[in-house]
């Protein structure tokens, strides 16, 4: 076919941008409500305004393209702004774990070269710890938020004062993969990597979180997720782009989620297990039902059927996702089936436990032997490595080339997450790659033990781990905490797991100790490999 | 920022396709409906089968990028898969009206260059006589469609015998700007004009089919649009996303829609006010509400209130949308907000009747004075012309560079349709740019002369074009189609529109006389105006 004049050109190309979300809802719905927060609240005319005016004062003190702004806050209506505030500028916004001490702050805005940081009230003391002695420490600007106590710290601008009256009227944005945010991995060893996403890749995300959850227009969604978390999800845009509500939260607990439940009609939340806990147990107290139910996306382990059915009683419909910062957080979704409605409970729970199947707009997802790029076969028992391709993948990890090449080996990006593939191509992990342990040349996965430990009425947290061993080579360690007031011993937990698994999977030590966590609650099992190894030379 | 090595790659860019929904659905719900035509059905599983045997049959015929393919054919399930394998062997897909006249299918595919037609049994006698004496005829298959009738004319293939038995495993795609479908506009005047798509703004349109109407996943998507206006919308690829069911119709009918509705669970459907009249005609017959409600998306013309209102009695749920061939189909939708339910019912069917604000993908959507490109305030009053821009408009006019660079002037798509803007951002349509009438100065819409002609109980149909005349340059001449059993004359409609408009308005004329209508059903302004010529003459 002639393609003559068939070419690209302003009228029929456009790059794909989570600003024009905010551009067309602010047109169509400016008077609905955009932001709740307390007693406070904003219309989505109202937040463009503010956000073009931020904009404009990161603009006019030089702040653009090439430029590194950071965001330290809890979930508040500045953060909503700002995620959006910060790319119009054209600037990269780099996202601050809140939970981080002084020292990794340092790291990230040192590593990054922020030039700038708007920083929460509350976390300003922090904040000058991180900024004490460094060489060219960026410019800050204090979130006055309403509801945030009252703290001391250095700041160059208020928010106030640093907004610009002449509000920017165009985002300088011409390439849809032009960077967007920065996000530092938690890194559970070694230093943080800093993943670099685009505007295409966030909108695209964006756009799969509303189509793979089917959300209506108007959604009110409960930020119980920190906006600091791949930027949350890219909910942010997603709720943009469905004109919906954004009830702000500077700290979670089961009393503000029940209340939020029970003023606001929260339709959709996200978080971890221990989110869902807190909602369930809010609303068993208030003794509150939700009708219709509440929506809630849950992340990094899949729920076991005792919780979904709590779940269930208090009107909060589970849908279990799988992501990682590289991936814009979740991009694999355990797709349900209506027809699987009537199954057990038990049955249930063991589908829904799966990571499942790509996101509607992530081109790949596979499982593959890693050094060879092998398929591994849809057995439900070969265990590979899951690999992710298409938009919803980062641009690569900031200054570092070496880790973006690994990453990126064999046109896929590695997880680092080991997973079987079931014959109907849902995908189940098993493990982290550093996680298995290799015990007698058999692969024993880490987290079917941790399940078998679970299990047990008295456990309240486990973790597994290699431990050294002559014969064995490797042999599991496990780490467990009680439920409180409960008791049970080493010989009790080996005989329970002796039921339940093949015998060379059975721990050789559990101990009983607090499980030490990283700043995003994921237990540290680099620290418990050392302690195993040092247990490892006392018998 | 430091951009090294943060490189678009496999792992982390893909184009965008409608072929992926194909491949992903038919990963995660192989053993879902997807198509229902009479007592025969087929699986996602079955029918992403057959569209790789399709699209391997086609390859292994060298026929593939570049190469034209068309498809002659009501809503069945063979042209169901060709949607999908066309595309899929690279190739690009020519739908052609199958309400066209033998010179004008000829016209379209020796200006194409199509190199094989996908031809329904019935229509194979009308492509015979397109075919008749053309130099280098396409080859023909037959598409054997089980509820066909018999019929003869010439085909090089049976579908059956097309097919090949190793199905393709890969789309050969690379780029999103890629080619995919060629439509040719009805022309209400002069040639038709190919309209070319792409990949990219085929998928962008399906993913915003499924945003701006919310649609659920598995929705029960009644075919009463047919699938060569636009490529179908881009349904077929929204439903292929959300793993839903193609209920197709050979024709339509009252008593087909509602036989669908009863037996099938509905849950969506589309087409222009015929279809909508048909619809509540048969559930009205059939004593049927739907519950809950089935939606429709109405384009072509604003619904009045009173046909809303007869929507609403039988649980018909109207959107109403805009668009061109151009641009896709509907790329404008009049989106609802809820606080307008509580509105009068004029009230709402007059907000309802703006075609509204951009689809969520669609980058931009104006109202600007075509010659010097500025905007129109948003006054409800002032009349521009429509304009969009975005990945939701076409590549360009095939063969045509002429009319491909009149259409994009100044950067926009210029539509042709006149509209005001109201102060809420949304447009509203006032006439076709060539069908506005000048009086003495003053612009008069032609569509509100006929809404008012509309509103009488004896008009069933009605035009309005431009007379000359020596005085005012122009006056509006009317025709009309009285309902059946109905009598009116011309002093009496005049008399009518005098209550209702102001006087340099009235129609000096009213004819009464059939309209000439397109293939799709357009009213041919053009022959109007060569009438109202003729007519001037004798005044």
């Amino acid at each position: 076919m002639d393609e003559t004049g068939l070419i690209r050109r302003d009228a029929n190309s456009a790059p794909l941008t989570p600003l024009a979300f905010l551009a067309r809802t602010a047109l169509v719905f400016p008077e609905k409500t955009a932001v709740l927060h307390g007693p406070h609240s904003a219309t989505w005319g109202e937040v463009d305004l503010e956000v073009r005016r931020v904009a404009a004062g990161l603009r006019v003190r030089g702040l653009g393209a090439g430029d590194v702004v950071a965001v330290l806050a809890p979930n508040t209506p500045g953060f909503v702004t700002l995620n959006f505030a910060i790319p119009m500028a054209g600037a990269v916004m780099l996202t601050l774990n809140t939970r981080l001490d002084a020292g990794t702050l340092r790291y990230c805005l040192e590593h990054s070269e922020a030039r700038l940081v708007f920083c929460d009230r509350e976390l300003l003391p922090r904040l000058g710890e991180a900024l004490a002695g460094m060489a060219s420490p960026p410019q800050v600007v204090r979130i006055d938020d309403a509801l945030a106590p009252e703290a001391d710290g250095p700041a160059d601008h208020a928010f106030a004062d640093f907004i610009h009256d002449a509000p920017l009227t165009q985002a300088p944005i011409d390439d849809g993969w032009a960077s967007f945010s920065l996000s530092y991995t938690s890194g559970t060893t070694g230093r943080p990597k800093g993943v670099v996403t685009s505007h295409l890749g966030t909108a695209t995300n964006a756009i799969s979180n509303a189509l793979d959850w089917a959300m209506p227009h108007f959604p009110v969604y409960l930020w119980t997720l920190p906006m600091f978390h791949c930027n949350g999800w890219c909910f942010p845009y997603t709720i943009a782009m469905l004109g919906g509500v954004n009830v702000c939260l500077r700290a979670v607990s089961a009393q503000a989620i029940a209340d939020a439940f029970a003023h606001h009609g929260i339709t959709h939340f996200c978080g971890a297990p221990i989110v869902m806990q807190m909602a369930i147990e809010g609303a068993q107290a208030a003794g509150f039902v939700a009708d219709p139910p509440v929506r809630m996306m849950v992340a990094a382990a899949p729920p076991p059927a005792s919780v979904i059915a709590r779940a269930d009683s208090v009107g909060i419909d589970v849908t279990h996702v799988y992501g990682l910062t590289e991936v814009y957080g979740p991009c694999v979704v355990s797709a349900w089936k209506p027809e699987w409605n009537a199954l057990s409970p038990a049955e249930r729970a063991r589908l829904k436990a799966r990571q499942g199947v790509t996101y509607t707009l992530q081109e790949g997802l596979s499982v593959r032997d890693p050094e060879t790029m092998a398929e591994t076969p849809r057995d439900g028992e070969t265990i590979g490595e899951i690999m992710l391709r298409g938009n919803i993948v980062m641009k690569g990890y900031l200054k570092d080339e070496a880790a973006t090449e690994a990453a990126f080996r064999g046109g896929w990006f590695h997880t680092g997450d080991l997973a079987v593939r079931h014959p109907d191509g849902y995908v189940e992990i098993k493990d982290r790659a550093k996680d298995i342990i290799i015990s007698g040349g058999e692969n024993i996965s880490s987290i079917e033990i941790e399940d078998a430990l679970y299990a047990h009425p008295a456990v309240a947290g486990a973790a597994v781990v290699a431990m050294p061993h002559d014969k064995w080579g490797e042999t599991p360690c496990a780490f467990v905490e009680l439920v409180i007031g409960a008791s049970c011993d080493e010989a009790a937990l080996i005989a329970w797991c002796r039921e339940r698994l093949a015998g060379y999977k059975m721990p050789r030590r559990v101990v009983f100790e607090p499980l030490p966590k990283t700043s995003t609650g994921k237990v540290q099992k680099f620290a418990l490999r050392q302690r195993a190894r040092a247990l490892a030379d006392t018998r």
